[in-house]
């Protein structure tokens, strides 16, 4: 599995007992990236899966989201932190471990009944990604689907999606390891 | 001027009298972002301008480079803010209108000795800029040119950048406007 053994575990980080997944020696090796890049392209250009338009979360979800887009021939639509976003934007809360965070998205940045595909590089509790939906969603679009370079199944994420209703496509993932 | 025509301007942000140039309009229009990553590609793909690496910066140079990695079959580096690398890092404090910043990137990150692609969506003052391009010489290695989607010459950064020695190359620019 190349791509996975190109991922670092970083022990105890941020915290005590995370295993921290580090794409970045991932995709700062040329053959990495490009197998990320082309992996998730022949899913999607072969119109089984149609959307509209790329959203990537920040801010690994951008380097992924990004270069999907190009290779798809897609537009990009950024989703940010809070206080990120110049023009008018809807927000969404979300609840953390300790207390909660916020992401936006322009409001015209997504046109009603556009189908759209969510970019992020790691998938662990969901939390950030349900609310992205939420944001989607609030725009009078549809999440066809999220994609994520690695899965952590053991922290739950996935379920947490999948019982939602949303598809979800992963690349890789760490479990039990 | 296609690029420059799907830029959108939002006067009076972040502060009164400062005309924000908003690239999220570029990006989400399919054509738009890849007459972008396309003018970049054609520059760069001819091999008169070598360089090993490419380097974001946080967070709209993700989206940029992140395509051009791919387009041009190089790897893609993340230069950070402050506390969202996990592993062993060098950092960069740098000067802003109040106050300071500080970016990071990882040891391990660029081999001693390479040539590197800068990449960010906006030129302004250039301290971000720079401060990469120190990272960047930290590690031993060489920028061999800083690419931008716009260039705010009236503010100052591409003379600033040009008068130390760096190559810099702007797909499109607002002057006086």
């Amino acid at each position: 599995m190349p791509i996975k053994s190109k991922i670092r575990t970083i022990p105890d980080y941020p915290k005590k007992g995370i295993m921290f997944r580090d794409i970045t020696t991932l995709i700062k090796d040329p053959v990495g990236f490009r197998l990320v890049i082309d992996s998730l392209t022949q899913r999607y250009i072969k119109g089984n899966i149609v959307f509209d338009i790329i959203v990537g979360i920040e801010s690994r979800g951008f380097i992924i989201g990004g270069a999907l887009a190009y290779t798809l021939g897609k537009g990009f639509v950024p989703i940010r932190k809070k206080g990120k976003l110049p023009a008018e934007k809807v927000t969404q809360e979300y609840i953390l471990e300790y207390g909660t965070d916020i992401i936006e998205i322009h409001k015209d940045a997504i046109v009603k009944g556009s189908r759209v595909l969510i970019v992020d590089d790691l998938l662990a509790t969901g939390g950030t990604a349900l609310a992205a939906a939420a944001l989607i969603e609030k725009l009078g679009a549809t999440v066809v689907e999220l994609c994520f370079i690695v899965d952590l199944p053991d922290v739950g994420g996935i379920k947490k999606l999948v019982s939602k209703g949303y598809k979800v496509f992963t690349l890789t993932k760490f479990k039990g390891d």
